[in-house]
């Protein structure tokens, strides 16, 4: 698996004219060799010419923690007070166009340019964004099995499993966090919970503040499972009956959903999908309270290529995973987000979570 | 206390002839403004010029995060599909040398040099690393807080609290990192458990090996407090009567250990702290095994300056604060190290983790 996609990168360089990459922390490292550096400040850099043999160089306390592969990489470990820059320079060569891992660190990007004067520098997903995006049948599988364990958490919250009211969404936010390691993910990348007003601030950082009756409670929760996969899922419920123009947002919002994850159809263009959901929600009258992108790519990284946005025009293949979210946002008042994770396939869009995506009501 | 950082940063900006800094993630963000940016593909950047106004660049679903600070910077939101690489370009003018924030992602990197010809690029570690080394007495005390936090962790693993035999090394993880978030720990950063031959590898990834009588386990954890300073300790446990050979080697890496944190006075070279630990091994016929550095610094980063290093001439100050953590590695047998930090200061070192060092034996 690791040397087709180290053949099917190399055929990439080729057409884009890189003759070097080199990979750091993020996923395109495990992408292609099955390890996951560790984000710190010794340097793992994965090199690979265009053509000839791949080094993988890491720090001889982590060399233990890597399988090496020899049809992908060779392993090459450096001591503490050896010069890792020196070492990836010396088996860069003289390249002319290097792309460098999205993720990694600055420092160690102009410490590289130091050393390697006059070359081209790009960021690696021009090189592998679309072949991380398109998910063979296996990676599909993992998306499923992170997805089904999100949707568990998040069946839990609707049938009030999760208490709300009287803790604060801190409170709240570890308490999914927990739960999400308990249905069988590796760790938690994010828990958003925000109560009432707070819910109109999409990112919101779950704080001190105490839910109470009468508010919605906007849920944005996912992790990464031990084969690397992530989960992400929005769920909104409602401490007590909701009031009525909440209600009619949250049809609005929820048609929306629903019409973009049937529009995920392969071959229309991501910004297409994006278009059905801001067409609905504007015309129900709250297009200016949509402040975001309908969604994101999903895979070993949480945000990735495919971008669902105004302005990507690549057209959806199948294998694509992606998140469909769109929210709704009134500043000071509330807010409301629903999200599902969505493969494009041959036989249509294929949503992977499956817990209801009505405003579930939750009592004390 | 922002803008007093903000007054230092640009001195020494002056002193180093960098007239742009460029912040992203990484602690230097957090520490000059308050604010920690999402470690996301939408760009996060606070612009500095040496004289002027600082900027704040964020996506506006992230806006209502953050405490506009004016007298350290204003803010400025993008929304989805403006092009926030051009936005930081606009506002940095024509910079001839710029210093960005270590941990920025190289996809922002690349795409604002192509937007700054001819600039001149470093980390900005370069800047802020040995302002940021030096703790204030308010930092110190949220290190303190850190340390007893994760003290309070360690304590219920040499007590036999923490169940370790017949479970695996990462169902132990799991639980200290549990235990982490239980004691005041806002998110687990690592918790290494290796057992057995495992601990011979210093940045073993706990796995689904069980643990059986008769083994040590190498315990390495820490985490973030809710404030962003950080806890790291490492202590060993032995499941039943160690063997000899073991004590004996345990009883080397003590003393190591000690006499390093003793030699933590104001003035001595950090390289020297790092000799003191690594003669002592030496000494007691493990030189070749103690394979890495005997610690670095920590504050809002796990690690970060002071580096306790050969080659490290950097003499300590009060305020600098930083791991003793010397281990001995027998490749295919067992491995052991120990760790505290500790804080330089005009009295003497002071070590904030307080639990005993020795190999406490654990029992079924």
């Amino acid at each position: 698996m690791y040397a087709e996609r180290l053949s099917r990168t190399r055929s990439r360089m080729d057409e884009l004219g890189v003759d070097l990459l080199l990979l750091s922390v993020g996923a395109d490292l495990p992408w292609l060799s099955g390890y996951r550096a560790m984000p710190l400040e010794r340097l793992t850099m994965l090199v690979v010419p265009v053509e000839g043999d791949a080094t993988m160089v890491v720090p001889r306390l982590e060399a233990p923690r890597v399988v090496e592969r020899p049809e992908v990489f060779h392993l090459r470990s450096w001591n503490e007070t050896d010069d890792p820059v020196a070492l990836v320079a010396e088996l860069a060569g003289a390249p002319r166009a290097v792309a460098v891992g999205d993720r990694t660190w600055a420092r160690f990007v102009v410490e590289l340019q130091a050393r390697l004067p006059g070359a081209r520098w790009t960021a690696a997903s021009a090189v592998t964004g679309a072949l991380r995006a398109v998910k063979d049948p296996a990676e599909v599988d993992a998306l499923r099995r992170a997805s089904a364990a999100a949707d568990r958490v998040a069946a839990q919250l609707q049938a009030g499993d999760v208490p709300v009211i009287g803790r604060t969404e801190a409170q709240v936010s570890a308490d999914l966090g927990r739960r999400l390691l308990a249905e069988g993910h590796a760790a938690v990348n994010f828990a958003i919970v925000a109560a009432g007003a707070n819910a109109a601030s999409p990112h919101h950082d779950p704080g001190p503040r105490v839910i109470g009756p009468g508010e919605i409670v906007l849920c944005d929760f996912g992790g990464t499972m031990p084969d690397g996969y992530c989960s992400d899922i929005t769920r909104c419920v409602h401490t007590g009956e909701p009031p009525s123009e909440l209600c009619d947002l949250y049809l609005v919002l929820e048609a929306a959903q629903a019409a973009a994850v049937d529009a995920a159809v392969v071959g229309t263009p991501c910004e297409d999908v994006d278009a059905v959901a801001r067409r609905i929600i504007t015309e129900g009258g709250y297009g200016e309270h949509f402040i975001h992108r309908t969604g994101h790519g999903i895979g070993l990284e949480e945000h990735e290529d495919p971008y669902v946005v105004g302005g990507n025009r690549e057209p959806l293949a199948p294998g694509h995973a992606f998140s469909v979210e769109p929210g709704i946002y009134l500043d000071g008042r509330f807010g409301a987000r629903i999200e599902d994770i969505v493969v494009a396939t041959a036989t249509g869009p294929d949503a992977l979570n499956r817990v209801p995506h009505g405003l579930a009501v939750v009592e004390a």
